[in-house]
């Protein structure tokens, strides 16, 4: 038994309560906007019927599926039937298929739920980890890509994480770019990725990525004096100008930026070369880069194809994904000073063997009034010091002491355990008097 | 891709919006009352390693856990090497062996959380269930016991399921009571199996049943005379005064019963023959009927031999569970009429193409008032018809429509959807005139 290894399985963790106080506040605030915007939320099984996930994450994320043995007769066989989530969009697509007349057409959810990935693990990458999506599925309007980025931007905003600047491009009209600078349509999506890397790798990087993909050497050199240019956005603006594709994306995209408008907390501007990796995106798509951690805590954009995957049809869709683990991480550096405590506020002291009922009453009353109250449960020792010592370490504001004697004069004792002090009052005061010691 | 069925796998269930609303109300109210009490929340992963689990639920229960296969190169072996998690209490367990010195003792915790068995699907049993667990590590006192039943308690009362009765026991009681009838000490675990079932088979199937497992003849007698009883309790009390253990027990029993006292909703009692099925008891015990259901809603009780498993030694513990399922079915039922509604309470209508920017700024100023508000985003239709009936679907209460002539005049209709009635504002007084309206 002993030599079990008692440490959560690698790449997973366990919160303990004052982590879990934090992540469980940020998910309230998260919910409680995103229902203020009209999204209502939606909750899938951890696992689905293999066929369900296999083939839609391409090659590489298949292997990276935690997939269920058999039970039973079959286990011996050593197949898997199903497998746990991966995403949060393949089961709303399947969620579509299944109850798409029962739904709201724009059916417009939200889903905060662990995904499980089998990457190897590494510092911030984790197998089990929470994924917040929302989307908006049944329009092709832009109102419905301008509204998930309002309710994204609201989000991050109320979560406190001001600073942050929200990117737009469009699909259409990164396509009219690469037309423009004369890349053949074959090289398209070649293109697309060594310019999505702009950020990481600056200007001659991308020129020397471009180069290594063939793509010909007129088009890289326009490319590259562009990037260079002072006002890329107006050398771009002109160059789309140029194109169908590239007028049409661009009309949609300044429609979408008109929508928005403005967003508190943040800034909202056109991103002339942001891609997106994902290749199943069709239109608007965005990501929200944070000032302080120039990190990407947010994205998402139009992708039709992807929810009538199991209709065999398109649905117009568009949506967007918190980074949920790195915004925790924001939100646990800027709270070091104002720790979230959620464990009691006040503990009855049990100093011996008659205060049980006494303390168990006491607790009863502090919680009738609103606060957070507990007896000391311990067993054995009667001990003031070890029960105080018990209630800092929980982070306890304040102890209830009531020997014999108070118990019989009708008085007790509450000590503040930041200040050290200790009055005695009578039982009719103390909820006033903790109500005034805890300044709420 | 058409042909795959879009039902969520035997056993698990998919969530929509009112139905998550339902059960995050709940989990709420939940998590508060635990916390009010000094219970804080744990976390762990949904999955643990294999050998956490094998052999811990016996072997009925490890054929009803699902495995997960290994990876990458591994996955031809047919091997597992981690298995979804089963129930709360060995995550429990495990998090007491890895953190034992950085948590306070006694530590208390509440975890609400899904675990997964694969058993035969069936009316009100799934694969895929939550679990709600509350427990005190670290203390052999009966005041852990008391104030986990009176937290158990509270918070059936705040969920609203008054007109429930807890049951107590104490296995060493019980254990004398059986001594008191001449059973030999080697059929005590079988008697206890008969003597549990009396809820639901009476007195008679229980002497069938005790008869059966070759329990003395005597002792059967004995046994069903007093179960005939009028006040069963007097003649099992009488019984236990004649046996050290019982006594006892019954001691440590009539302690608990005294320090919980009385509870807010309900009743509580001693059951002088509940046994509780799980072997792993080793003091109190008590479950909790609703009297609508006549189903067990809630049970727990003492059990010091299970929360050191992964350290070779007993950790004391006492705690108990709520059986969330039927707990959320009795609310369910208590609902049907106050719906839970968390979808948008004002549809603000687009019914032209430049009305969306002003759509999305007053759904943003309502939201900015404290309502849940959200513009139309379907695509294609402008029709007011089209999209009063969406706001319908949605359950929204109000709807503001302004079409060119109002938006040109600073003026905006409002529609009660409830009684159809339809009034024109001036742009200020709009959030005042939805106020009346929703009767806020």
């Amino acid at each position: 038994m002993s030599t079990i290894d008692p440490n959560p399985p690698s790449g997973t963790r366990d919160f303990l309560p004052d982590e879990v106080a934090r992540r469980e506040r940020a998910f309230a605030t998260i919910r409680e906007t995103f229902q203020r915007h009209g999204f209502e939320p939606l909750d899938t099984p951890a696992f689905e019927r293999l066929e369900v996930l296999t083939g839609k994450y391409g090659e590489e994320g298949d292997q990276l599926i935690f997939k269920i043995l058999r039970r039973g007769e079959h286990e011996a066989t050593g197949e898997a039937d199903h497998a746990l989530r991966y995403d949060l969009t393949v089961p709303l697509a399947r969620v579509a298929a299944r109850y798409g007349s029962q739904l709201p057409t724009p059916f417009k959810r939200y889903q905060i739920a662990p995904v499980w990935r089998a990457d190897r693990p590494g510092k911030g990458r984790y197998r089990e980890f929470f994924q917040c999506d929302v989307d908006t599925i049944g329009s092709d309007s832009p109102l419905a890509d301008a509204a998930t980025i309002v309710a994204v931007a609201d989000v991050l905003d109320r979560l406190g994480l001001s600073g942050f600047r929200v990117q737009l491009n469009h699909r259409r009209a990164l396509a009219g770019l690469i037309e423009a600078y004369g890349v053949p349509a074959s090289l398209e999506s070649s293109t697309l990725t060594a310019l999505d890397k702009l950020d990481k790798i600056g200007p001659d990087g991308v020129a020397a990525e471009l180069t290594e993909r063939e793509i010909p050497h007129a088009a890289v050199r326009a490319l590259t004096e562009d990037l260079a240019a002072d006002d890329l956005e107006a050398v771009v603006r002109e160059r789309l100008a140029g194109t169908e594709r590239g007028r049409l994306g661009l009309e949609e995209l300044d429609r979408v930026l008109e929508l928005i408008g403005t967003v508190p907390g943040g800034q909202v501007g056109y991103a002339p070369v942001l891609a997106r990796g994902l290749s199943y995106y069709t239109g608007t798509v965005f990501e929200v880069v944070h000032e302080g951690l120039e990190a990407t805590i947010a994205a998402g954009g139009r992708y039709d194809g992807l929810i009538g995957m199991f209709q065999g049809q398109d649905v117009p869709a568009t949506g967007g994904s918190l980074g949920l683990e790195r915004i925790l991480l924001l939100l646990e550096r800027a709270e070091t000073e104002a720790r979230t405590h959620i464990g009691p506020e006040v503990l009855v002291t049990v100093l011996d063997d008659e205060a049980g009922p006494d303390a168990l009453a006491i607790a009863g009353r502090l919680r009738e009034h609103g606060l957070r109250a507990e007896p000391y449960v311990g067993g054995g020792s009667r001990k003031l010091g070890k029960q105080l010592r018990y209630a800092d370490r929980r982070g306890v504001r304040a102890a209830v002491i009531r020997g014999a004697e108070e118990r019989a004069t009708g008085r007790v004792a509450v000590k503040d355990l930041a200040s050290g002090e200790q009055v005695t009052v009578d039982d009719a005061e103390l909820t006033a008097h903790l109500d005034r010691l805890l300044g709420s």
